[in-house]
């Protein structure tokens, strides 16, 4: 996209500006404060708001802790993002699993990768907790339902069959493979074809609807409740266009997603990421948790980030080609885990990038794969037609080649079984522009909570009474997204947490 | 930095966040009830938190409506980081200083380059309005005693001298310059040795004075009071520790700067400025006026942008050398505007980048310099003092001195007058590294505010008698930051219509 092109579309998306205030409409959203509450309409121990992983976790937690407890479902159908997704969970140090399929782990190798490569300043104490608490909660997940077997995956993608465990994220990828000895830590359930999100929930759910959770669906929460001593105490729904109001006798949890369907804001918050063409997940992810703990004064933090994954991979043969950006320079080891890929390219290359294969390594016509830009029978001719500066794409490849050709990659240290130099006509180059390409985005900003998922207002105190987990709060995932199973193991193990807490607090 | 040694800092660095509540204090803070306000001590039509340029310009406004207007300033004395700062206001549509000088300029031009080179979807209806009014604005600086004369100066840094004119951005950078015409936009008071902040201030503040503002200094606003129905009427601060209320009987307006002093709020928010070495504005950017509009639900935006300033020039002549990042690539054109360079680095480089001079280029013994890593008498020789991957530098510097030398930028389009081969010995290398190297930030994020000023909670409707201005606002600097006096052009423009609408407000 030209910068005038990009310059127009701003105009045109920025119009919505001017009225913000109108276009999303003037109704009150504030707290409501208890006083002004006529009649309860229901009440509970544990009000949980959402229901995926998050907040199913809280819901059995807490009731196993005694509390009676009612979950309050936007969509129709239960599960949230969570049951849309791949169900992999990031565990480790030594899991039953990993030790059946003959892997060492340690908690110090699973807490230094994630902390090492996960961007900058994420949450050491969030880290820790859950890096050391891994085998339990691996244990829990069994306890409740979810169905792993010892059947390991070699693909470097979320397996298609039912095996149950695989290199999930970057573990495997320079500089990582040095800093942290590298093990499989996605966990996944054994079940075929990339549906081990909706088995995963179908077990917590059935968890919790035997243990005696109370479930509502198609109730839109809208705005908390609290006391005038700044005490959470309840939530507004509506439930058919009727305002109804549901007593939380010791906490309101707050676990209904992310907003990255919430076009608005993730443009005023998130600009990156409004940029990528696919918004990924559950239509409920519409941001209302985090108002809603906003408008208590919560603090919503790391708001802009959040995974863009562009999935160069599979087919793995692929990861043999080079990815460059528009000055065909290289910028990342090919054979990094493609939510890296993406967030490069989204965050640090202004969105756009390319893939160059030779015949050897090109998608078949029969794979998922990026746009075709050009295909040429030499590498200055597919310069040429890509439009890149006269011999800057040829220097890349020919050193890029000069080293394959030894096994070596000096300048980004791509593992050795994915070099070879690219010679064999026909040459590619396919477009990563994540305006254009397949780039699904979801966003990990959301609210401050404590190690036991108690929501902080903006001055770091603990609101009394709310909690929130999952993509509600900014957890363990952070820019880059450095393995697939971390926001499904943050949403889990600090759900079982905020409900574990709420349901222990006396008002 | 190593990745061993970014991870162990960050493991120290990350400390403290476990006990985040702890530190920060447990003190509520938010908003009083005005229940529970026993007396007023003070009051006025519109009370106003900061002395910078966007509070005192509110006030001023305010005043000249007919109103009460009491400021309220943190520290023992006035002016804010307006009065560090050059005291630029980016300004044009042919404002008689442009004319006179014999610059033409247009609304339109000037609204083109800030949409364009302002990155992604910026506010446009606040830059259309700057924009239109500009030359308004500029006569209502003159009316309050900020001088301006007729002398344009040619270097592309802020004058050291008196003159009042100079391009203070991006204008005839690349694409820019092909995007929108270029003109010089930054209007600075005459005075010499970058005093121009103090001048402005000076004027502003005598003008507030004569009109009868009342000032309190060393008083530390804490938190906001606000009725049943939400609207904020008052704020409560404390004076020689005793806790004081001020009602407003029509607004408050927050204007007490942004947050780069506040270290935990910058690290949990923008965690790339958290990097840069050197936090740069008035002791009072503690980020209270953001978090006391949070505590009351306002939307803060964007608070992950701001500039990170890499002074890579002055001397001028050293644009001449070239910008590369770790794997020796070139990544911007030179003669950007410096916060351009710094924050490319510091967002998209991961913190670290190099310039390469050569004898002709590099820095006198006198210059403010960046830390020098290296010299040698060719490229082989720097480039492996430099720790560069073999034959990366010598074939960025090869390919760059070939197009340089027939007066061409293939890549980057560095303007000819910059191109020039880098030959002579001694060729030098300088770290931009933005933990190690001179690399000033400052906070752009802040609370979402409608073109009056006005501030919007999280669901986009108005908070009844809040205001906000200036950098405890997101307005129209976004990063990149593209042109020095933006910032305080929109602090002077939008604390202007903060005060004339809050006068107004009749609660």
């Amino acid at each position: 996209m030209s910068e005038t092109d990009r310059s127009r579309r701003r105009v045109l998306a920025g119009l919505g500006l001017a009225g913000l205030a109108a276009s999303v409409g003037c109704e009150p959203r504030q707290p409501a404060a208890s006083a002004e509450v006529r009649a309860w309409d229901h009440s509970a121990d544990v009000v949980i708001a959402g229901s995926g992983a998050a907040a199913i976790s809280a819901a059995i937690e807490a009731r196993a802790a005694g509390a009676e407890v009612l979950v309050l479902e936007r969509l129709p159908k239960l599960g949230g993002s969570s049951a849309m997704s791949g169900g992999v969970c990031y565990l480790g140090g030594g899991t039953p699993l990993q030790k059946a399929l003959g892997f060492e782990d340690s908690v110090e190798a699973m807490h230094d990768f994630i902390v090492a490569a996960g961007g900058l300043h994420p949450r050491l104490d969030k880290i820790a907790l859950y890096c050391e608490a891994s085998l339990e909660h691996f244990q829990w997940m069994v306890d409740h339902g979810v169905r792993y077997i010892p059947k390991f995956s070699q693909e470097k993608e979320l397996p298609y069959d039912d095996s149950s465990l695989y290199y999930s994220g970057c573990e495997l990828a320079h500089p990582w493979r040095d800093i942290a000895r590298p093990a499989p830590r996605g966990h996944v359930p054994a079940v075929m074809g990339h549906t081990g999100g909706r088995a995963m929930m179908e077990a917590l759910l059935a968890a919790a609807q035997a243990a005696g959770v109370k479930m509502m669906t198609a109730v839109s929460c809208e705005r908390l409740v609290r006391e005038g001593d700044g005490r959470v105490t309840g939530i507004q729904f509506t439930a058919n266009g009727v305002t109804k109001s549901a007593r939380a006798r010791r906490g309101v949890v707050l676990a209904c997603g992310g907003f990255i369907h919430n076009r608005e804001m993730v443009r005023r918050y998130a600009p990156e990421l409004y940029e990528c063409s696919t918004p990924w997940a559950n239509a409920g992810d519409l941001g209302i948790g985090i108002q809603m703990g906003m408008g208590a004064g919560a603090a919503a933090v790391r708001m802009h980030q959040g995974f863009a994954i562009l999935p160069v991979y599979p087919p793995e043969r692929v990861i043999k080609g080079i990815v460059v950006n528009a000055r065909a320079q290289r910028f990342i080891a090919e054979d990094s885990y493609y939510a890296c890929i993406g967030h490069e390219t989204a965050y640090t290359q202004h969105g756009k990038a390319f893939l160059v294969t030779d015949a050897d390594c090109s998608y078949d016509p029969g794979d998922f794969r990026m746009p075709l830009l050009a295909e040429a029978e030499s590498i200055g001719e597919l310069e040429a037609k890509g439009g890149f500066v006269a011999g800057t794409l040829a220097h890349t490849v020919a050193t890029y080649n000069a080293a394959a050709a030894r096994g070596e990659d000096p300048l980004l240290h791509k593992h050795p079984k994915f070099l070879a130099p690219l010679a064999t006509a026909p040459l590619r180059l396919y477009e990563l522009d994540v305006t254009r390409a397949f780039c699904c985005s979801h966003t990990f900003g959301g609210l401050e909570t404590t190690v036991d998922s108690q929501v902080l207002d903006v001055f770091g105190s603990v609101i009394p009474g709310l909690y929130a987990a999952g993509r509600t709060t900014a957890g363990l995932p952070t820019a880059p997204y450095i393995a697939s199973g971390i926001s499904v193991g943050d949403c889990t193990f600090f759900g079982r947490r905020a409900g574990r807490h709420a349901a222990r607090e006396t008002a």
